[in-house]
């Protein structure tokens, strides 16, 4: 029997979050970590964390690491807002700032996230179909709207729009907030972090878990005008005003300061990458152009299914979709040298057992 | 001019934080923080932290902790729901289960987040007088409503209600949801949780960062019934499905395992407590008995916000709310025994200066 209480419960479906298997020996290729540690600082700023400090909140307006991103960015503190991880920053933006009757606007092939904020915060919203290789087609996003929100480059596909295509979405829409969500932005792809200039309505989203390799840290920030920052603000402030803790606003800033490590890595990742890209090719995968610290593929005659569960046998994981559209791709995350070999000589093997090589 | 997007912009009033001063010489007894340093084994846990496991996101579904808490209390791990302080397991709650039409109740005098999380969340709210001598009127709460919610000890009040009333509370409230927060049980209060066999529909939230010393770390839990917890979790999935960080996980499970270390803090701190109510007493100042680690004092003669400006000049932080019914009275976090020395050797000098004894 219902009981009542029942009938005012927000019942939403669950986001399934990637499989995070955690065994001894396996390579793991599937939810877009970074293959290498973070900054050695990082090490050094955990080692010096004084744990009476611990008893104390922390700095609500998390200064120390607003600063520290402001300063690398070349943008003032005022617009930077930080929050835990790059999901709870757009997840406070939908809150913000989409509240319209109209719906918002994105792309039907995109970060699984999107339709389930605005379900949650019940939303209306108009999923607009990228065209057959997957571009964004700028004309769908000239209707009247509640706003707009898409990942550059685009998840799970790994293209980047173009910022002409970029500005001209602005340009047609300046009376709401545009977001632009650059969670891979810094494998390759151009950031629109210099169009915040020019439009007082562009929210620019980044975060630490990709390219910084701290998903285990939780750490997101987004760019804007000092403007939508403060709305940003007071709507995190009533929810939960201290939700960085001490040892992220610590680690967060040892790793903004070592830029010279972050391209480091980064230049590790992309050279690998367009290896891995070469060698896919040849293996009779075919795949957009990534921008990404994944490759989005599929093969000629293997289904994405079958090679999926056959590499999990092997311990590898790679992600797939059982969704319209995106149900023959693999997404690869690039991983290090070492397993990506591994990752290949597999599918190698199982391409030719299954007389498909 | 107002631009067209700010139409859009969901505006709230912001919560304003407790101040957080951070001078080399200070007292702070204003934002009930412990005056001890966490567990010992908090310090092993972060020493032992791998930082090279930060590249990798965290279990999602935060299981040691989980089971630890669970283990701790004697429930099974689906009773637990755990988040980034009890600031986002409240908000959570809010916004999982108070979507009735019919306004949720608390007191008027309570946690000042309680009308900020309706506000944000578009609850309708009304609130009950609490009586002269700040207790719950528990007939307050039989009409009909969306939910109840008070804390036990209430905030800033530190008065505790009795199992009698939650229960008779509880009774005329078994279609809506109940939240008893506990953020201040710990320091001698008796929790609601042995009523969680009897009710499906109460849930009970604890933090860690007052009694276990960690508010720095952002650690606070639900209790219910495994059914509720389902719903929270759905609703926490579909919003941030990392929301604990990888060091948050670790120092909490460090922290729940070491039962002596925390109940002799808390044994310090409730002896220091009794010692101040004594003095205060003799000094003039009347206030209800304190289950929590604060009392809330109003001096017979002295105006409270003159006490607390002057305190101030000493750098000797307590927290003065400016709100109808309670502006005479300061909030006193209790601290080490040094610290309460200190501060209350500074309020007989200010009320000898000033002519009061």
């Amino acid at each position: 029997m219902m009981k009542a209480w029942e009938k005012n419960i927000r019942k939403v479906v669950p986001y399934v979050p990637g499989e995070q298997p955690n065994k001894e020996r396996m390579i793991k290729l599937n939810t877009n970590e970074n293959p290498y540690p973070p900054a050695p600082g990082v090490a050094e700023a955990l080692k010096n964390l004084d744990p009476d400090r611990l008893r104390l909140y922390p700095d609500p307006a998390c200064t120390r690491l607003v600063d520290a991103i402001a300063k690398q960015k070349g943008l003032k503190p005022e617009q930077i807002f930080v929050g835990v991880g790059s999901d709870d920053v757009l997840a406070m933006c939908f809150m913000t700032f989409f509240n319209s009757e109209k719906p918002i606007l994105f792309p039907d092939i995109t970060y699984s996230f999107y339709d389930v904020w605005a379900e949650e915060f019940r939303i209306p919203y108009e999923t607009q179909p990228l065209d057959d290789d997957f571009n964004i087609r700028k004309e769908d996003y000239y209707k009247e709207n509640g706003g707009v929100i898409f990942p550059n480059p685009n998840a799970p596909t790994g293209v980047e729009a173009s910022q002409e295509m970029i500005e001209d979405i602005l340009q047609h829409n300046q009376d709401v907030i545009v977001i632009i969500d650059e969670a891979y932005v810094d494998f390759g792809a151009r950031t629109a972090q210099p169009l915040l200039e020019k439009y007082d309505n562009l929210i620019v989203v980044q975060t630490f878990s990709k390219s910084r390799s701290m998903a285990g840290m939780r750490i997101g920030y987004a760019m804007a005008s000092p403007e939508l920052i403060k709305y940003l603000n007071d709507v995190k402030y009533s929810f939960n005003s201290y939700t960085m803790d001490q040892t992220a606003l610590d680690l967060g800033v040892a790793s903004i300061e070592d830029q010279a490590y972050f391209e480091e890595t980064l230049h590790k990742i992309i050279q690998t990458r367009e290896r891995v890209k070469l060698r896919l090719t040849e293996l009779g995968f075919t795949f957009r152009d990534s921008r990404s610290n994944f490759i989005f593929a599929s093969h000629k005659s293997c289904p994405a299914e079958e090679l999926f569960e056959k590499l999990k046998e092997k311990d590898i994981y790679v992600r797939y979709f059982n969704k319209p559209r995106i149900h023959n791709y693999l997404r690869i995350t690039i991983g290090t040298d070492a397993e990506m070999d591994e990752f290949l000589s597999e599918v190698e093997n199982y391409l030719k057992e299954s007389g498909r090589l």
